[in-house]
């Protein structure tokens, strides 16, 4: 019998469980159930999902007797948008008899599934409940916990969304072996970001079980999502609307996003961009002396027994360093950067010149 | 000095404050900087209040120092949806330097432009600070209190939307001077609602003040206004997102939707079409013993005192009750009707039936 973790998020009126095991898609019908007074379930999810989930799912909501109907759209990030959430909304409105409060929503899929699928139902008769299915390792550890929903506009990513917290998300473990290898261990560049923010031990797991996650082994997946879904709660916990310690949750992310950027969207891997970002974090806290270097050798060391890059030729730092600065995170023209100040710690800090970004930049391109 | 006067909407940390008075658009700057650390002011209004009120608030936000950022839209019900919405965000977005999270939009217009400038706050950045200042009476009444914002899809109206409170609303009683008087009816029917579900003396305040209210005194408006604003804040502080007694707000409503979307939208203003509904309410309860006749002969009175109907000829029973089945209030082929049980008293029943709804709407199709 494999195992079963629920992971509660604290979130007053808004909380909810996560739960974590192999085989959990095919019990979304009693998910559904157990909620009470669902009057019909309109899963959300893009083409690829679908083709590979859908008859899980379906059976499992039929096997319920629950009313369903399954709407999907284009995968891709480029899909992400107000047009595809409006021919969306077309599809879900055309529902007979017509959807009303109880309708719930099922978001089935990746981050961009999530993100429409959450935007959907958050503004959908102002508001319906919704139930998260992830099916990436990357939306297990990061968007299943947060609330953050949203969809792209051509002027940046995720401009235009709502917080609207889920029910409840359901991880099941089994869809990451659909999920392409360089996808997982963008995930699991995460997975070191919770460890290096709140958690060491948690290096050690992932260093420890390299093997294990990468070959999908059910229990330790389980295990991995469980411990970073809780972390990731209490973050999200202690600031549910951005305004203070959620701001950790960046670490890695104001260098990485330029990298990302400047190499190209798709052209790396957001987990990948994240992992270098680190890396170029850790290498200017050490030389504003926060840290000592056996931090930066911690974090290389594991990044690379999960197969994750620390060095990456032909980084431009000028180019990056004016990416930062359009990255809307960034306020009155000065970087906000989260810094390691221990194995397992952060801290905020608003003095990281240019010079430090460049040096740090510069340190990724060089041989280790 | 004309008087002033503040309404508290008590909504834990959602709480805000309603100020009503002559003259307030003037203040619009110093409001703004008094909620702190706006970066910039983005007003969304449609194209006829543009004309009307930009220099007066413009002129304000520059006195106070504040940058400020004007976007209009076509005014219309009809303008009222996902692509309007869409086109405000691209102007949105192409302001320079870019918006940030303390970017405070301002909703300048009737309902219309309150509902839009409220949907693109709500999911700007996901959900950026607002100010609602209503230029028309129902908008002050009704649409300033409870958060509500959405557009219309081509199924129906409002169906996409979201709960967003403001930071404040501003009310300027001089804006109704450049209100069709048929608007200014409209407004009062609701008015004429918030008596009758709650509070008897307002009834009485409405009667006895009805010329004054007409001929746009000041003083007068600002009295009725904080009113109905107290009484509207109090139901939607008993129930924020419409799971209880907010239904009370849909007394005159459910017929009075059949009457406006059998006559057509447009061609009765909504508050004519709730005067009407509130007279068939009326009718339904005296028939089933819950009320004397001196509670419609009231009702009647009032309306008449302010230049609303109570009587409409051509009206089909059948077909409105039709509508009604398809109203998204409606659920489980059952409609929730509200019905007075006193002067200033209403309670919820779900065992109208179609005999009842085609008996009352007969009596407002026959002669006084």
């Amino acid at each position: 019998m494999p195992m079963t973790k629920t992971v509660r998020v604290e979130l007053g009126e808004r909380s909810y469980d996560v739960r974590i095991g192999s085989g959990l898609l095919a019990e979304l019908g009693e998910t559904v159930v157990a909620a009470g007074n669902v009057s019909r379930v309109v899963i959300i999810s893009d083409t690829t999902v679908t083709g590979l989930y859908s008859h899980v799912v379906g059976r499992s909501l039929e096997d319920a007797g629950q009313p369903a109907t399954l709407i999907h759209f284009p995968a891709g990030e480029a899909n992400k948008n107000l047009q595809t959430a409006e021919s969306i909304f077309d599809r879900l409105f055309a529902i007979r008899p017509a959807i009303d409060r109880n309708c719930m929503i099922v978001a089935l899929g990746g981050g961009v599934a999530g993100d429409m699928a959450g935007f959907v139902a958050a503004t959908a008769l102002r508001g319906l409940r919704w139930l998260q299915c992830p099916t990436s390792l990357l939306a297990d550890v990061d968007a299943s916990v947060g609330g953050k929903t949203g969809v792209d506009h051509s002027a940046g990513k995720n401009l235009i969304g709502a917080f609207h917290q889920p029910g409840g998300v359901l991880i099941d473990v089994k869809t990451l072996r659909s999920l392409p290898d360089r996808e997982l261990r963008s995930g699991l560049a995460e997975c070191v970001k919770h460890g290096m923010i709140r958690d060491a031990t948690l290096l050690d797991f992932l260093a420890d079980n390299a093997d294990a996650i990468r070959s999908h082994d059910p229990d330790v997946l389980t295990e991995l999502i469980a411990r970073n879904v809780a972390i990731k709660a209490a973050v999200v916990s202690a600031d549910e609307r951005e305004s203070g310690v959620r701001a950790h949750l960046n670490f890695g992310h104001t260098v990485g996003h330029g990298i990302e950027a400047f190499l190209g969207y798709g052209q790396v891997t957001h987990g990948h961009a994240v992992g270098l970002g680190m890396v170029a974090a850790c290498h200017i806290a050490a030389c504003k002396g926060l840290i000592d270097s056996s931090v930066k050798a911690r974090l290389e060391e594991v990044l690379q027994r999960l197969g994750l890059e620390t060095r990456w030729e032909g980084l431009d730092p000028g180019i990056i360093w004016q990416i930062m600065q359009h990255d809307k995170k960034a306020s009155g023209g000065r970087v906000r950067f989260v810094l390691p100040t221990s194995l397992g710690q952060v801290d905020i800090f608003d003095d990281v010149t240019e010079i430090d970004v460049h040096a740090a930049i510069r340190e990724l391109d060089s041989p280790q």
